[in-house]
């Protein structure tokens, strides 16, 4: 560990960081913690503190922090061979073992895997992707993606514009013109307290079918959606939801790209969201899991479908013009392959469903029942508690009174880490897939506690 | 070093390679390399050979092949941190130093450093952060970018509209209506021949006029450029051309974003490209040469009139709604750290200076008078050879011939890696930063002789 005096002020005076206030944190005001080590669920930083990191950093750290076996796999792959290309048919051993194992685990009808460096950078493929395909079929008018309010697709220009959140689009002009939302499907918001599950899926099915009506579906090219919404709140879908979104894709012959950045590999206790729901995608979008974050990696898997497209419009085009200088990157596979070997020895996806649901079950019943908890949700190792003024009228707080982000902070006292989610006062949860019972029951209690010194 | 025999047949069922012929290498019509290891400019596959590369990657291992500095820096933050997240003011140790580092190197007027992964995702960035500029400023129909032909400026949707190359266009339908493109500074392939550098270099600045007044100024946001143009043909601009170019900008107001992606970190035998042609940019693209590809990263390196603005614009609105989940990746960082500081002790900025200017120099005598080559340009460690089927009428072979491409498999023949640039009949040179001269020698020893071979 570096012990550097000056590193707080390089910070303040250099580092421009994500999603941050700059002139806060440039002027001193707003938090800085650097972080210098971890272990299992826990941080650890410069101070001293340690926390309980309920997030997994950003939902990622899927197998914990300190794994030797990542980390020993890395250091190896940095030791043979850091960096070729995988151009023109380059390859590493690493990366195409990693995409042998990573075809091996993904749902049936999946063909090939292309590697990028992160979610944003996957779903910006699986868009060229899927205008390619369209243009090789001779249907250039069919382009327009359908995405969800409060999805989240990536941070970039057209993957921000995939994203349904307003703190992405607003001052970036976005979304663009080819990307159009429909209906969030988010029972608790529902339009009408009055509408059951079953209604409220249908109203969702209606929704897509007015929209893809009023477009056209010669239009359409794509839906793309989260198994679970994760950014727009940590959202399992009503019943019957995927099922039936899939039958109107089919109809009009929409392709379905499942976002599963944070679902993939496990999190929802099995090994795709997409298995999980019945989804039958024609891509699949992944990051985050892959490589528990070890070293950036991201994978978009082709559906068969697709990939005969490909193979005729490289048959009819040549080389298709699209790749990253860091796709495929060997340190990454290294990563991967090390990573979704322990996750199957340490038996992850079985303790992200039954850890998971015990983690999200007991704190249905540790504050489910507090005057300002509307709703406490999960699925698999994701969780959220949803606070609300009003309870009955389901009357949320002024976003101005930052009420998710106080109980965020109360939490940090107790040394747990949770997520102020970015739309709405909804305090979010994700951390890694090892989280054992007492861990779990640590969140719940520091979260109890917190909602009751912030809301009484 | 694994030894399976279903290597290469995985490879060819699982992986979707970057800019491949898909159907030719599914089917196992195209070449597959696997690349197992490499020292210095050579690289190594499981078959045994050695390669000379002549292309440090894809521009990117400027240190060259095998550096223990890097990967023992790699395996040391994997074992004490090989991920936190950079949202929120939170930083690594690595990522601060290596923050500074950059600074500290950063042309005059530079103020912060966000730092993604490639350069595709550094540009998009860029135009992120150009369209939310305009937008605090109150100037929201400010916002086309406008490119060069033969830009090359990354494979996104919008990154790959900035690129000015057909490959990357055709079939994707791109560019996107938001980026306009202008006159390439590319003096072999001026209008008229009978253009003295000079009057190419004024041609090229009445183009950018003519096109700014045609668009009106107060629609252009920024224009876009790399110091030297890389994938479109390895071309140094023409004299006076950024001196000028910057003029035009600097009187409508129009911002410059300098992609260094290949430039940044000495490849020009100065830090920056920036510095080495006297531009004033607002944003700098840095990727490649930043780590030289041991790990992914990339910089957005941002200049203070942009910076003073992004803070106005989070004290008005609040956090900047821009991040990906592996910004700032620690093994990134340090990599990063550890690359700089091969760079300074190894003294390659210099090297490329002088071994460049050695190499290419060399290559005009040894080749310049064949009656198939055109030009042979270059400036550090860049140098192109092109082809040309007359040279007295400049008269450029039909593209279906293939003809750089057939020169570069008959270098690879004799054990050197040069690139078929995609557009042109050009053989590209971007050689790592710590190449001598008697291998110098040996690249334009196997040029001579693969040009004799198949141009006789």
């Amino acid at each position: 560990m570096l012990t550097n005096d000056k590193l707080a002020e390089w910070d303040r005076e250099s580092f421009f960081h994500p999603s941050t206030h700059l002139g806060q944190f440039a002027r001193g005001e707003a938090a800085q913690r650097i972080v210098t080590g971890g272990e299992g669920v826990f941080i650890q930083d410069r101070d001293g503190n340690k926390l309980l990191d309920g997030f997994a950093g950003l939902y990622c750290v899927n197998v914990g922090y300190g794994r030797k076996e990542i980390a020993e796999a890395i250091a190896d792959q940095a030791r043979e061979l850091s960096y070729y290309h995988a151009y023109a048919g380059h390859g590493s051993e690493a990366s195409i073992t990693l995409a042998k194992m990573v075809m091996d685990r993904a749902p049936k009808g999946m063909a090939r895997v292309y590697f990028g460096l992160g979610g944003s950078d996957a779903n910006e493929t699986n868009i060229k992707l899927v205008w390619y395909y369209n243009n090789i079929l001779g249907r250039p008018e069919k382009k327009k993606i359908i995405s969800r309010w409060r999805g989240y697709h990536g941070s970039g220009l057209m993957t921000g514009s995939l994203t349904g959140l307003e703190l992405f689009h607003k001052k970036f002009d976005l979304p663009l013109a080819q990307v159009i939302h429909t209906e969030a499907p988010y029972y608790y918001r529902r339009p009408d307290l009055n509408m059951s599950e079953a209604d409220f899926t249908a109203h969702c099915v209606q929704s897509l079918e007015d929209l893809i009506a009023r477009e056209g579906a010669d239009t359409i090219a794509a839906f793309i959606g989260e198994p679970v919404l994760g950014t727009g709140g940590i959202v399992p879908p009503p019943a019957g939801y995927w099922e039936a979104i899939q039958k109107v894709l089919d109809r009009h012959d929409i392709l379905l790209i499942s976002d599963e950045v944070v679902t993939g590999f496990g999190r929802l206790g099995t090994m795709f969201g997409s298995d999980h729901y019945g989804m039958k995608p024609d891509l699949i979008t992944s990051a985050k899991g892959l490589t528990s974050a070890y070293a950036p990696l991201s994978a978009s898997i082709v559906g068969q479908r697709m990939w005969d497209v490909l193979v005729q419009g490289t048959d009819e085009n040549g080389v298709i013009g699209h790749g990253w200088t860091y796709s495929a990157h060997p340190i990454g596979a290294a990563a991967g392959i090390a990573n979704l070997k322990l996750i199957d020895e340490l038996g992850l996806v079985k303790n992200a469903g039954e850890t998971g649901n015990h983690f999200w079950q007991t704190m249905r019943e540790a504050v489910g029942d507090h005057p300002n908890v509307g709703e406490v949700r999960g699925e698999g190792m994701l969780c959220a508690v949803e606070l609300v003024a009003e309870k009955d009228k389901r009357q949320f707080f002024d976003a101005s009174e930052g009420k998710g982000a106080k109980v965020v902070a109360a939490m940090l006292k107790r040394g747990v880490i949770a997520r102020a989610m970015p739309q709405g006062d909804i305090l979010g949860f994700a951390p890694p897939l090892c989280l054992t019972r007492a861990e779990a029951d640590q969140i719940v209690s520091a979260t109890k506690d917190s909602i009751a010194e912030v809301l009484g």
